[in-house]
């Protein structure tokens, strides 16, 4: 079988296979960013040959992984950026522990650090097996290896070959071909719309309201945040708004919220938006039931009809109430919760839906689909809107949502900041708890250099002062970004006009300098019975916006070692010189704040009051071009916004 | 669509769906046990009706789960026996810390506490939904909680359905029915072909060498056994007996085993039996490659190949190259090591193979093919044969082999034990090292009162007085089971002649009389958000044999409740009776063997050097059925045995 590929962009070729497959960029009304697209040089980097046979109800994609090659992205991962001898069977669901493809961003796209990358453009099951064995009738064999005699035997070979199963008849694929990986993450991410461009205020404090709050407790709330002098740019409300939750009526609880818009609009007027929780599953007592009861799959989740949202109709019947009842009083925006999974209370694989779509296909759509319903009613008004969501995938690059689970393994949330830097989705490191003072702390300043800044307090009630040996510190990582917001605000504009994820992995950015093995792997019966041992990566240190290192110091550590990719790099907070292309050791006060690193030259503008004020690092300024405009229509798509060059 | 049932046997139906679909019981060529099948009385218990549909390529069984019902099975389970709200994708697979189907017995069988149990006999994947989000079309429909108001929410529903896909479009159907789940398992096991039963020298002690252990290492431990006075039956080599491992030749390794023969026949006189740790993937330098290079699957393992064990003449190829290699020099038995998983480096689900079985169903067989291919080597020769598999499926119940795995978790072993009786497969709880005293005996003492007792050091070069302190105790819990011999070998034969389990969860006997809720679920953000709450069940006591209770203490702990089912109990050690349908508290002093409680009016029949004496428990003893026969041969498939009452 041969494949039959269409230029589109300098670059960019795309294939079908089969007969009108549906797509996830189409599933999420994604625009391609198609004059931006023209603009790119000619690719250097060629991907390799792809073969492609189809049987038992699969399309089966092979093709050669080259020597030195990495492969990142196919899904959001939680270990480990690089896919080292790994397969995947990409489907929406809670992160359970392993990056096996159960993710909330199975995001069907691979990219190769040789500068090229891969979507499969479908909503269906995809299974990765990236390095994994070989075949058969492979002409350049992997050499055996003999565990009898060879002291350095490993469980893996040398990796050799993608193989990339689709589970359905019909397919499109996107090939993207440049000159670096980043560049081919930019081409994916304007592919899909380009980045999403949050309201200024999204980019502020976020808290989350425990369950079942009250208009009276949320306002008694505020108060307590300005009495302590802490920023607060949205209030999230959790479980106990609506007047039924799980599932779900949309509907305001009139005991909790009498007046909903006179709170609201109170809010407002206080600098303070509402974010409201909410599942996509109906139930029986709410107003849109009679409308959607049968234009819902066959399966219920937790009682309540799931609407096949793939159907512009019923998106319409939801937007309708949503806007009525939400958004015409001022609600700034949503949570999307339950999107992802579990297997055990969504519905199974072979459920069906009016549409005719599959059960696993509008499964790995669902989070996507639920985040374009909401986020064209804002769109509708001329607002931007900023929320989270519980799943997203290919095609929702521009949507206004961050991810989010409730998982909370520290490490884990780092990674997951890096992974999704490859796959066109944004990850929020929420602080919900901690044990100690010095984790409450860490866990505030990872918040504040990420996507969104958010203390969600929904199941433990804590406040940000909760500590208060650390309060004034936790304060100062808010302060911090609010100073940074024309920074990032560019950074975030580079998202959405140039593709560029506001917050990288370092390879990304200087390519792969760690290609070392994190030590010889040591025989354990129990915990490592196959000698595996894995390359070493950083996921604990990434870019944020143009030339700011971000390095995480995690609770109770007081010094690391800092890898400064190379050129010249500036303590952030200090100024100083800090090296140039080296592994540095830093201490670090248990109440400092983050180490930040900036690159040789660069200007960074901060927010100082109404003004701006640059601060500049090493001897030679290159300047710093920055993004400006209202901070929350869409007047930016009709060109209303500068690019300015300053000093 | 509707099924058309022929009924077998006594509360025994079939049924095919679609033409000529492979089932689990041929591929492993379990023989029915015809006659004992036909002894059974009519069942008084009914299944619920199947509804049956066919979509997207699979089988729909959809079937009611009823008020008080449980349902078990389905898998074997390492946290929790009972299906409860559970998903599981049944894959041949290393079980990787949670029960989501992918285990080393992907067992296609449920059967529920009211007595039908349903055998799915494919080798194709099956997902079972138990008790999951209902349909929107059901009549009888769960009661929509709220989670705003009612403190008890959960996210769970009451249990109402079980569906089950199968992904093809032809599979074999066996409906069980009967009048107790116990007795819907036998039907289950006979409709296998009943039971293994093990040679007597099989329920021994077993002691698997290090890597690349030498003949002359093997020789100097064996003597250090007798140096010791430890009881040793069987000796097993790991890697490094053979000229290659990882992938495989099968042949033994010159410069370690130069006499091979000489070697297994000198232990043999020392009555110490040979065991071979092997895997399928045959290496290059396999004598056997030129024979089975294109008798293999599209795809490599460790560089080897994977044969077609599903087709017959590729099983005689091996069973040739074996026969002559291992078992005629007198060779016991093998370890068949990797036949589950993972999946990065067994073959993709796309994998083809020669005979056009698919890569998924062969993967969820090849620990039965496997199996299959060395027990007739051995029965070829009338010899017996015992030993270890990494995987095993439906239709496996009468291979001689116990499951085992890399895991180590010490309650995970228990409750695998426990889950292993309802599946037709045994669990070998072997012993490798312990960071306590207290943690090597209690392995021991487990390992003792299971289907197999070993100390697995192929990693960590342990031996069974490890431990000084406890070397006696440890001693003490392996003379146990050698006095228990002529009990474990009748419930053996009892697995074997009559389909019961020799090692059953208590509500395999006696019901569930623990029908309570493990506490009220806390809500916790991140530990459960979902206020999850499971009911209580046994895990950590089960029935060996017909009337002895094994009361599990765990590495550290000095005293626990114990569940005396309802009837009188004696204890085991001291005589005393004990209780009677009670929760007992008992201390436990931390040298002490594990607690053995033993049903009233027990006959426990014990070894005494060529005697075998019995002890009686209560006032009126019931007498025991002792099974006898020669303990090596397949004699006992010809006649040649009795059961022998004694009293």
């Amino acid at each position: 079988m041969t494949l039959t590929w269409t230029t589109n962009f300098p670059g960019i070729k795309t294939c079908t296979i089969g007969s009108n497959p549906q797509t996830l960029t189409g599933l999420a009304g994604a625009n391609v960013k198609a004059q931006r697209l023209q603009k790119f040089e000619e690719a250097s980097a060629h991907a390799p040959e792809i073969i492609v046979s189809q049987h038992t109800g699969k399309i089966i994609l092979k093709m050669p992984i080259r020597k030195q090659e990495d492969i990142y992205g196919a899904g959001l991962k939680f270990h480990s950026i690089r896919n080292e001898n790994n397969v995947v069977h990409l489907k929406a669901d809670h992160y359970g522990g392993k990056d096996n493809g159960r993710t909330h961003a199975p995001v069907p796209f691979h990219v190769s650090s040789f500068g090229y990358g891969l979507l499969i453009d479908s909503p269906e099951p995809v299974s990765y097996y990236i390095g994994t064995p070989h075949r058969r009738d492979e002409k350049i064999k992997p050499v055996a290896q003999d565990r009898n005699t060879d002291d350095n035997w490993q469980a893996f070979n040398e990796p050799a070959y993608i193989e990339i199963a689709i589970n359905a008849d019909a397919a499109t694929l996107v090939l993207f071909e440049s000159n670096t990986l980043l560049e081919t993450v930019q081409k994916f991410n304007l592919y899909c719309g380009g980045g999403t461009l949050p309201p200024r205020w999204g980019l502020g404090f976020w808290y989350r309201t425990p369950l079942r709050f009250s208009a009276e407790e949320v306002n008694r709330l505020v108060q307590k945040f300005k009495d302590n002098k802490f920023p607060l740019d949205v209030i999230g409300l959790e479980p106990g708004w609506q007047s039924n939750s799980y599932p779900c009526t949309y509907e305001w609880d009139q005991t909790r919220f009498a007046d909903a818009e006179g709170f609201v609009q109170s809010l407002l007027k206080q600098g303070v938006r509402i974010n409201l929780w909410e599942n996509p599953y109906v139930a029986e007592k709410a107003k849109l039931y009679p409308q959607l009861e049968d234009k819902s799959g066959s399966h219920m989740v937790w009682c309540g009809i799931v609407p096949d949202y793939s159907m512009p109709e019923v998106r319409q019947i939801i937007q309708k109430q949503h806007d009525e009842d939400h958004v015409k009083i001022g609600v700034s925006g949503y949570k999307l919760d339950e999107s992802d999974g579990y297997d055990s209370w969504l519905w199974p694989d072979h459920a069906e839906f009016p549409s005719g779509i599959s059960g696993a296909a509008i499964r790995n759509a669902y989070g996507l689909l639920f985040q374009r319903l909401t986020a064209e009613i804002f769109h509708g008004h001329d607002k931007r809107t900023y929320g989270l969501t519980r799943s997203t995938n290919a095609g929702g690059v521009g949507m206004p949502y961050v991810l989010y689970n409730d998982c909370y393994d520290f490490d884990e949330y780092t990674t997951a900041l890096c992974s999704c830097g490859f796959i066109g989705a944004l990850w929020c490191p929420e602080v919900r708890n901690a044990k100690t003072a010095s984790e409450w702390l860490r866990r505030f300043q990872m918040a504040a250099l990420s996507p969104m800044a958010m203390l969600n307090a929904w199941a433990d009630a804590t406040e940000p002062w909760y500590y208060e040996e650390v309060a004034e510190q936790v304060r100062e990582a808010i302060h911090l970004r609010q100073k940074l917001m024309p920074y990032l605000y560019t950074a975030f504009a580079r998202y959405h006009f140039d593709g560029i994820p506001p917050f990288r992995a370092l390879v990304m950015d200087f390519g792969d300098f760690m290609n070392e093995t994190a030590g010889r792997a040591e025989l354990d019966g129990t915990a490592n019975p196959y000698q595996i041992s894995t390359r070493k990566e950083i996921t604990d240190q990434y870019m944020m916006g143009e030339s700011i290192m971000v390095v995480i110091i995690k609770p109770g550590q007081t010094e690391r070692d800092v890898i400064l990719p190379p050129g010249k790099w500036y303590n952030f907070h200090t100024g100083a010189y800090a090296g140039c292309g080296e592994v540095i050791r830093i201490t670090v006060g248990e109440k400092d704040p983050m180490p930040l690193f900036v690159k040789d030259g660069a200007v960074i503008p901060l927010q100082n009051g109404d003004e701006i004020q640059t601060v500049t690092f090493g001897d030679t300024p290159k300047g710093f071009t920055l993004y400006e405009d209202d901070g929350t229509s869409f007047g930016y798509e009709r060109g209303e916004y500068q690019f300015r060059e300053i000093k």
